[in-house]
């Protein structure tokens, strides 16, 4: 079975698993039926638990689907605390469904994966050991790798049921009421968390932070918690994005970043009121630095920042060009702190942000998208999940969500040490090139041929470099080659989904 | 068949609406079972409509339940033009499903029962023309009244199921995205509406004042919203609370409210970190001005005040005598103001509020309540529904909810005119006895025989005029006399839900 990005897809594992190939990056108009959690009834005016090993024990079952949030990125101390304890309990064929695994986590993880106590995994992404020891094998079952917006519509819709959501927070008080703005370990918006503690059927919550009733804001409200459990320390705000605050002083990426701010203030969406997501990284971080020099310049205020938002972006909140910040996530300190202050950087859950059916999201209101890539082919489509070598090295994150962008444009620089970024086919289909719009690189721009328009209005611009994306494609081969092609067994290791939920591509397992 | 407080219940009626009846304020652990609404998905950048019509058209069929909500109170301008529509689209057999109804809303809610638009209601209270015209047999079927915690729990729990809900707001973006507290018509917090936004199928905001997009804090999210409607004016913030500011000169009144606040400083609830629900009317803010005064001479704080909220506690929430409000509704316009610039002042849905069937909500956390009774019994049943002559001309509000507070205190005037407010039997059971502590009448203190603590407690101060409640009935009776029993015909115009659902006590049709 190949779908309509040309990919061959498991049709067995797929029926078994009741999935069906992508065909259509339009989301259309279904009717969807919601799925809602058990409520075991409390009073809940105290729900300070004795130890996190007696709550593990009463919630938890073998079989049962566990989550985390990855808001804390490497400073997450909650994720191993608890799979600790639940690894010591000896449970077994657990699904663990964090929005995404980070660093950290991947010794546990494949520990617990060891022993049978995690069987199924799905996540946003993995990197590191995790994603070699996945590549080779070593999960019994593929790893389904799912969006930001479409893990929020799996859980809303049931193909995602979480039985016990563990979520750390900086604080809370004993009813459970939380956020991620107060305390030592602020990490800023709980986006992602909001959608296990709405749906999930019993929520612990993990904080080295209990302060009086009643806590407010409450992103978390007491209504959605079962248990509040004291630990010695949750995490370190330090390490939500180290370093990602500096601004790069690497030419190339330089480059990249003028010419997507060059694309961006051509294009028709440059106007009063546009609105824009960035995301983290160096080129992304200095686009919004050579975005910010324009907006002044031209007079131009944004209506609204929306990601993975960082202090740069805050910084134009407050600088009064950006109006609102839509913040799912905070990709460093500055932006996490800064939610605490500004009442113009409203907290969104995943659905809010992402989830394709829904009765709208932010990113359908969204003019400008800049993500990165690890290869991009000369269909447009991204491959952000697995490395030249076919491991598995990424996560999706928001990218196939934020593609519904009027404009989306892709950075990448056109090689990357002997590996070209630009290809013939990418490794793996995770964005679909019918939803990217442009691609820059150093060597110059492409414009996806069904966008015309883009085209048109670009040609008149004279600074603008031009190129066809098989021209691009070239070149990158000029420069490094072409590959051997890549060896892989007959067993499927990941399916990734669109974020409708259907498949578009599969991760099969490397050949050592 | 009669219950728990020895109401004589409408065993046939009952068991065909498959309802059972009340045995105990104790919630107890259920576990519930929570519902979802469908979503029919669309990118929803713009549901501005071009009619309320074509809206009404498109999303309502005969025999569906459509909600309102009451923020406005009688500034609503949003009922009234979206019934008028209904009835003239010619609509049948409706149940009506609002939070509330007030008094803006009884001529067109008779005119629509009149023509068959209106077949059901389930509503918190009714009062004058529609009151009347319901306790003389107006509607055929029995309205079943809730309590606003009630309320949610019967539409969390799928009880109620909401078709069509129209929510009027002060503002909202194209996208859907409202608040409350912006713009001409505020009306602070929009708590019971988010229940509506949250479970309805159809989600319909009304308002006169679309802003640019994105609205934020965002109250009702776009991911809730199917259409906006725009008209000429939403409603008049000024009618949200009348006069509810003004103080008191009612010797009785500020008497009452006097021994109120000795009762709440002797009691054992009062120290530092205490919380409160006063709620409106003349002796309740009465109340908080004399505790205020209390809590400034013993140098004391409260960690929170619930309800129904007024300018009063507003103001004490500035000087720092309070240091949260948890607001589920906005009884005059200083209130509503006030949310805004206060983000102290914490914006609660109603199952938030006191859904019983909750993982904790804010009314178990409450210390002290002071509500108000239009008739007390012996037994402190109290009812706040039904006048002295039967006839329906109240709300249960809250009444069921705050009272799960540690110390429930019950003010009201001794007698009214020529009628007894402390009598041997309440005509109509709302909130039982069980769950109420303290009454306070200007000419005595009666407490519950259940709290032989309190009773010991009150013992000790020289000041409490501590008399029996069976005393008070006898002082009540000797100022106006024995009425005659009232004469109802056989049939059951209204059934009184407890908050759990159970049936407390029926209204039967009055004779003429």
């Amino acid at each position: 079975m190949k779908n309509r990005v040309n990919r061959e897809l498991p049709a067995a594992l797929m029926a078994q698993m009741n999935l069906a190939p992508f065909t259509s990056s339009e989301i259309g108009n279904p009717e969807i039926k919601r799925v809602a959690p058990k409520v075991a009834v409390t009073t809940g005016t105290n729900k300070v638990a004795e130890s996190l090993a007696k709550v593990i024990k009463e919630t938890l079952k073998d079989g049962m689907t566990i989550s985390f949030h990855h808001h804390f990125r490497n400073g997450d101390f909650a994720f191993n605390e608890v799979m600790d304890q639940i690894i010591a309990m000896g449970y077994q064929n657990l699904t663990l469904a964090p929005s995404s695994l980070t660093g950290i986590m991947n010794d546990k993880v494949i520990e617990a994966i060891k022993k049978g106590v995690i069987t199924n995994i799905t996540s946003s992404g993995m990197r590191g050991s995790l994603g070699e020891f996945v590549s080779r094998g070593g999960l019994k079952n593929p790893v389904i790798f799912r969006s930001h917006g479409n893990r929020a519509r799996s859980i809303e819709e049931g193909e995602i049921k979480i039985d016990v959501a563990f979520l750390g927070v900086p604080v809370s008080d004993p009813a459970g009421n939380a956020n991620g703005q107060d305390g030592e370990a602020v990490f800023g918006s709980l986006g992602y968390a909001l959608i296990d503690a709405q749906y999930a059927d019993k929520v612990v919550l993990l904080t080295d932070n209990i302060v009086d009733y009643p806590n407010t804001p409450a992103s978390i409200k007491q209504t959605q918690v079962d248990y509040v459990v004291k630990v010695a320390k949750i995490g370190d705000s330090d390490q939500i994005g180290s370093g990602a605050t500096r601004f790069t002083k690497d030419p190339k990426e330089l480059k990249i970043a003028e010419m997507v701010n060059q694309v961006i203030v051509n294009s028709p969406y440059y106007q009063q009121g546009f609105s824009f997501q960035t995301g983290s990284g160096g080129a992304a971080l200095a686009v919004t630095r050579y975005l910010r020099q324009s907006m002044l310049k031209d007079g131009l205020t944004a209506s609204f920042a929306l990601g993975g938002i960082t202090k740069p972006t805050t910084d134009l909140l407050e600088e009064g060009l950006v109006k609102k910040i839509m913040d799912v996530q905070d990709f460093d300190k500055g932006a996490a702190l800064s939610m605490a202050k500004n009442s113009g950087q409203q907290e969104i859950d995943a659905s809010w942000y992402a989830d394709p059916h829904n009765k709208g999201a932010v990113v359908n209101n969204l003019d400008i998208a800049i993500l990165s890539a690890l290869q991009i082919d000369t269909d447009f489509n991204v491959n952000v999940m697995t490395g030249s070598d076919g491991v598995i090295r990424g996560a999706i994150g928001g990218h196939q969500d934020a593609a519904s962008a009027k404009l989306t444009i892709i950075t990448a620089p056109l090689v990357r040490g002997r590996n070209a970024t630009v290809v013939p086919a990418v490794e793996t289909v995770v964005t679909p090139g019918s939803s990217i719009d442009v691609l820059v690189t150093e060597r110059g721009i492409a414009v996806n041929p069904n966008r015309q328009d883009l085209l048109e209005v670009f040609s008149q611009v004279p600074d603008l470099n031009l190129v066809d994306i098989k021209e691009l494609q070239k070149m990158a081969e000029e420069q490094v080659g072409v590959p051997q092609p890549l060896e892989y067994t007959n067993r499927t290791v990941a399916l990734i989904q669109y974020r409708d939920g259907t498949i578009i591509d599969q991760i099969k397992q490397v050949k050592d």
